[in-house]
This record gives structure tokens, C-alpha cells and sequence, in this order.
């Protein structure tokens, strides 16, 4: 691993999404000197204005080009990547064309709507040589780092379950939709499925070497009733059409993932009952357990043990958290946090353009990227068909069982010391 | 509510089953004046010394009769009921025969081996007009009661979603079933699925009515691989044929549940991998959410308001569950708690013998008792096909819709003031 924050060559990517996220990821790029955006683009007009004048302020003050035609920016020949940030609908469209333009790709996160659209992101990427990553920032956050750090240090012994869980309490969102323009309350209202997956699955993937010696095999997905967001509308919305719209959501979403290696993965997909924010991670193998919920970890032959006690007790993550600090994090914390969502936006944007600067595969690649998206497609199907176990593709098409430490950028998630 | 503790009319008790449990729940038993044990029954005959022994000393010195043919407890016509406290795969059996000779009969926990053992319960409970009643020891526990009194009371709103997990590192007990003679080895080394689900889904069961205007349809099981009771036997029983065993049940299953009102209900079986002791007991509804791991609560309009914070906190669940103690714990803590596990288990063995005393419905029925344990099997079934879709029987052929409060014995679940 390289200095941190040592530029590289420069970079020129175009940037297409401008709304909260987009904007917002958009400055933690132009906080990276090595990066150059000579383009902007978003379907609302005002949003492109305010993109070129974000890009502006931090570049002294000249304005990048801005268009409202994402075609345009995948046309251009000026640039080598583009970072798309549009909604769940429409990102993997656009994110075709700009490879099948040549770019790379980096892709915000978000469910696919269909298998066909994933293959073709596969597809698109294969035939033009070009690299796509979803910006699964949560595979950079310090504690799911940790974690992976443990793993790959034996800590939990082997492997055998994994859960998380999108546990956001979004209604308040969902339900300003129609003045935020935010495309979250259109696929409340009419989809019934494992909605956001990849925060979750990220992690996971990694600790359980998803597409690089294992694989998804089958989901099962079962969703509950939807109650929460309709009393919400109807509290909250009296004045609106909202008030009385039925909700296809399921308020719980539950999934569960077999592996060909045998372990079995949990999601939780619950954004519309008041509640906490909790990610839920849990990992456990033949040697321990770690909750996020609890922060708490029993590791067999570590973890005190109360002569005479019944069961085992539960000890504070605190020490050993510290103790399997993930090197990349122990530099960051050196180099200073920056971006969004306690410095993990930045990491992820970072793997991104270090990938692009040595031209090698970036740690999350096309076949992570189609694999976790497809998982709400996958449970759309499954809840449709009460829970029935649908198969996961295998967007490798075999090449999991080979695949492994050579596809590896910089600030990598499995660069472990020792 | 009667007053508690105050005797009511001898009642006569056969006991079948000596075992650790079938020891300890006598005990607790002949704590009780108004229950006479005229007769113990075990396969072992050490054990049944062992049993008379026990009258004998809480009796002064009268010993009871003593046989290894549970027929012969069953034919008796001086007892009118019998506790079956046998194996897994024995106690229906011996329940059925018990019922058929006219008594009633209350039964240890385990899950079923079969769908036909669990009608075949219900049909002989109904063909007799005498009552059969698991004795789930944890719808009495003083945590789940409170949660369903504030379930009652309307706290979480409509309720959504019910977790709960047997998850008790068994290892060691597994892993010495040769020597204590313990049925579980067996149970874990051929079967795959949910074995141990009464824990969970019973307390679940009275939070929202199954069986009573509720109750499960369809149910989706799916095991992890089997590698921590394997690792351990083969460090710790080196000298022993186990070491090479191949063990069958997957270290965790989960098994997502889906009721006629939309309610999901997730169970996890966690008994082979090191973890503490915990029942993960979650309930979520339109208004919050409560979590037995955290033991914390988060409570729309009730919980602390931090304003500006972009999510909600937790709250301690310790002034909520003072607030909402059940009145059946808050006359049971006056009266002296006893008997093991807490406390719940002499709770739910008085709730037994009233029921019998006043000749009503005990709080779980041959219904409950047939649903809970058919969890078991079925969910072998779809563990067997990938996690397909089974659907739950519905044991009372159609009355659940109509059956309700009248089904309520004393120390009932469903007393609850105002």
C-alpha cells in the first residue's frame, strides 16, 4: 500500500447525478487534487447550474462543461471514467452506455430492477475491457473493516453465518418524495422486495469471499405486511393523495442466502417502522461471535470465561476492535477523516480512482457489482412467490473458482499485513 | 385472579419421565399442596427409584408407585392427569395414549418428528374431550410477559415482526449424550432443521394471537453447513467413534414465518457454534420496537427526542418493562418466586394444574402444542428443498378464526387489567 493521499496521475472523470448523493460525493472528489471533472450532468437543469458551481468554487473558479443528456458525457473523449449517481431505475442504463463508450465506471448503490439489466452491466463491461464498481461505501466503514480484518485472521475460526440489515427508518423520506424528488417513495409504493441490499451484502461478500472462491447459490425472501408507511402517509400526509395510497412494501423484508461454500447470510430490509439505525451485522464461525447491535464479541479461547457459569458471557468489542484496527484505517486515521458517512464515502471514491490510475481491477468489480444488485430483483421474485428459493446467477459464468488475490487494487479490501 | 398459591382440590398427577428436567420439574410440582403424585414412570429403573425417592421425601416418606411401562401410568383410574417429560420423539406418542386412556396431559418441549404425530395429538385430545398442553416454560418468563402486556396495551401499535432464537452453545451437552444418556446427540447427528422452536415461537404466539384470529400459513427453513459441532467433537472427543462423525444439522437454521395477518416471524436454531445464551427475542410494530440482545426499546411519542439527530436512539427498556410488569409476575414476585429457570417454570405448571382444578382450557391448548412442535418437521422439509415454501397446517380446521378469549384458564397469558 502506497502513502495515503500521495497524488497519482490526474484523472478526468464526468459526473452524472446531482441530487443529495451526488452532490455530495461530488465534493469529496474535488477534495482529491488528482481528480479533474470537466463535466457535469443531471436531468434537472438547476442541479447541473449547481454542480458546475460546486466544481468552480473548488477549482478556481472555472466552471466545468454541464449538459442534461447523460449521452453527451458518455460520448465525451476527454474523460477516461464516469461516476453515475442517478436512481435505482436508471443508473445501470446509463452505467452501460458509458462503457460501451469506453469509460469505467463507478456506480452508486441501489437494487437492480431485473437480472437482464445486471448481465448487461456484466456484458458491457467484458466486451469493452472497461472496469465497473458499485460504491458500496459500508465495505470501507472502520468497523466492517475490523471485522474483515478478524476474518482474515482467523479470529471467528470458519465461517458459517453472516446477517445485516437496512434498518432505517425512512418514512419521512419516502413520504417527502414528491417535494425532495427523491425516486425512493415511487419504489416504496409499488415494489415488494430486499429493497437496498448492498450495504449489507457488501461487507459480507468480502468476509466471505463472494465471487472469488464462493457464491451466492439461492434466496429466499418473505415480506410482511405493509402497515407502517400507510399510518405514517395518513398521520403525517392528511392534505395529500399520499393520505390514502396503498403501499406495496412489505414493512420487514426478510431474506435469507445459501453459499456454495455452505454458509448461510441474513438480510433485513426495514425502512418504514420507527426505529434505531442498525446495520445488524453479525458474523459468526467455529470459533466466535460479534454483534454490531450489542457491540460484543465472545471469541472462544480469548474471551474471559466465569468458571461455573452456565453459559458464556458476552465482553465489550472495544479491545479487540482496536487490536484488528484494518491497516487502511489505521493510515486514514493518520492522513485526517474526510466525505461523508464518518470518512467511508471517501475511501470507496478513492479505491475507485487509485484503480484507474494503475489500470488494474478495483476491489469491488463488475460481478459484485451485478451479484449484490440482483438481490432485490431476486426477492421481488421470491416474496412473489411466498419465500419460494430462487437461483442466484453466476455472473462469472465459472470464473468464481479461480478468481482471487490478483484482482486487487490499491487500498484493497484484502490487503491484510502478515 | 385468584389470590396466588392458595390450594385448590387435590389434583392427581402420573409422572412419565425422569430425566434431568422430568427431576427438577417434579420437584417443583410436589412444592404444590393440592398436587398428589401417586405414581413416577421412567425406561430407566435407577431413574425410577430415583423419582419415588423424591415423592417420598417431599411426602412424608409415602412412596409412589414405580414402573418403566408408561401404559401402565396411562391405564391407571386413580390419577387424572399425567406430565410427559420424555424424549423428542417419545412424549407424543405417550401423550396420545394418556389422552385416549382419559386423562390430560401436559408435555415437556421438543419439536415433532412428523405431521401425523402432531394431528394425531389434536385428534385424540378431541376425541376424548380431554386437554393437552406443552408446557412452554418461556410464555411465562417474566421478560416475555411483560412485552406481552405491553403488546395488549397497544405500545408497539399493530405488530409487524417477531424474532426469537434458540441460540444456546450445546456442544459440550451434545457432545456427552453417550454418557447422559441425552437424546439430543442423536436428534443433531441425523436431523437437519428448527429442532427447539417452542421457546421462541410461543411467547411470539401470544403476542399476536395464533390460533386465537390468527395463525402461521407458510414457513421457509434454510441451514448453514454443520462444521462447529464436527470441529469440536473431534478436539474434544478424540477417543470416541464422534470424533469421525459426520453430524447432520446445520449449525444455524433460520426459518421465516408468514401469518394469515401479514405478521413475519424469523426463528433462528443456534446450538452447535460458541455463543452466550440468548433467546433474541425482537418485536417490532407501526409505533416501535423492543430487542432482548440490547434490551433496549425505542417507543414513537414516548422515547426521548434528541432534535436535529438524523436517526432515532435507543432507550433502556428498564423503566418501560417496571411500568408494564405483567400482574401475574407482580403477584408472583409477592407470593416468592420458585422452581427453576427464573422462576417460569413453576408459572407454568400451576397454570397446568388450575386449569385442571376449574375444568378449563389451560392457555395453550392441544392447538398451540400441535403447531408449535410441527415447526420441527416442516422445517426439515423445506431445509430438505432449499428453503421451499411449506405450509403450516391449520390444526384447529378453521376455528381459529372465531376461537378467542373464552380459551382462557387461570394464571391465563391474556389477564390483563383495564
Amino acid at each position: 500500500m502506497k502513502e495515503m493521499g500521495v497524488p497519482g496521475r490526474p484523472v478526468r472523470i464526468g459526473i452524472i447525478g446531482l441530487g443529495g448523493r451526488g452532490r455530495g460525493q461530488l465534493s469529496t472528489l474535488l477534495g482529491m487534487e488528482d481528480v479533474v471533472v470537466p463535466v457535469v450532468c443531471d436531468n434537472y437543469p438547476d442541479r447541473v447550474e449547481e454542480g458546475r458551481k460546486l466544481v468552480a468554487d473548488k477549482r478556481g473558479g472555472v466552471m466545468p462543461d454541464g449538459t442534461t443528456d447523460y449521452r453527451e458525457v458518455a460520448a465525451r473523449d476527454d474523460i477516461e471514467a464516469v461516476v453515475v449517481m442517478t436512481s435505482w431505475t436508471s443508473h445501470i442504463k446509463i452505467a452501460v452506455e458509458c462503457l460501451n463508450q469506453g469509460k469505467w465506471v463507478a456506480m452508486e448503490v441501489g437494487g437492480a430492477a431485473s437480472l437482464d439489466e445486471c448481465w448487461s452491466l456484466v456484458r458491457a463491461s467484458e466486451k469493452n475491457g472497461k472496469h465497473c464498481m458499485i460504491i458500496e461505501n459500508c465495505c470501507y466503514g472502520q468497523e466492517e473493516m475490523a471485522i474483515l480484518n478478524m476474518v482474515k485472521n482467523g479470529v471467528f475460526g470458519e465461517i458459517v453465518h453472516c446477517q445485516g440489515g437496512y434498518q432505517h427508518d425512512l418514512r419521512e423520506e419516502i413520504g417527502n418524495g414528491d417535494v425532495s424528488r427523491h425516486y425512493r417513495q415511487d419504489n416504496f409504493l409499488h415494489r415488494n422486495g430486499e429493497l437496498y441490499p448492498t450495504h449489507e451484502i457488501g461487507p459480507i461478500a468480502k468476509e466471505i469471499n463472494l465471487n472469488r472462491g464462493n457464491r451466492m447459490l439461492t434466496l429466499c425472501s418473505m415480506a410482511s405486511k405493509a402497515v407502517g408507511l400507510e399510518a405514517w402517509l395518513k398521520e403525517h400526509r392528511k392534505d395529500s393523495p399520499l393520505a390514502e395510497r396503498r403501499v406495496n412494501a412489505g414493512d420487514i423484508v426478510t431474506t435469507m442466502i445459501k453459499c456454495a461454500n455452505g454458509e448461510t447470510i441474513l438480510l433485513t430490509h426495514d425502512c418504514t417502522l420507527p426505529r434505531p439505525y442498525s446495520r445488524g451485522h453479525r458474523i459468526q464461525g467455529t470459533k466466535g461471535i460479534w454483534m454490531e447491535d450489542t457491540r460484543t464479541v465472545y471469541i472462544e479461547g480469548r474471551s474471559p470465561v466465569k468458571p461455573g457459569e452456565w453459559t458464556h458471557s458476552w465482553e465489550s468489542d472495544k479491545g479487540i476492535m482496536e487490536e484488528f484496527e484494518h491497516p487502511l484505517w489505521k493510515a486514514y486515521r493518520q492522513f485526517g477523516l474526510r466525505g461523508g458517512h464518518g470518512g467511508m464515502d471517501y475511501l470507496v471514491l478513492r479505491a475507485f480512482v487509485e484503480s484507474l490510475q494503475q489500470n488494474v481491477a478495483p476491489p469491488i468489480d463488475v460481478y459484485d457489482t451485478a451479484s449484490w444488485m440482483a438481490i432485490t430483483c431476486l426477492s421481488e421474485q421470491s416474496v412473489a412467490m411466498g419465500g419460494a428459493p430462487v437461483p442466484v446467477p453466476d455472473f462469472t459464468n465459472g470464473e468464481w473458482i479461480w478468481r482471487g488475490a490478483e484482482n486487487i487494487g490499491d487500498y484493497s479490501l484484502d490487503v491484510i499485513p502478515g
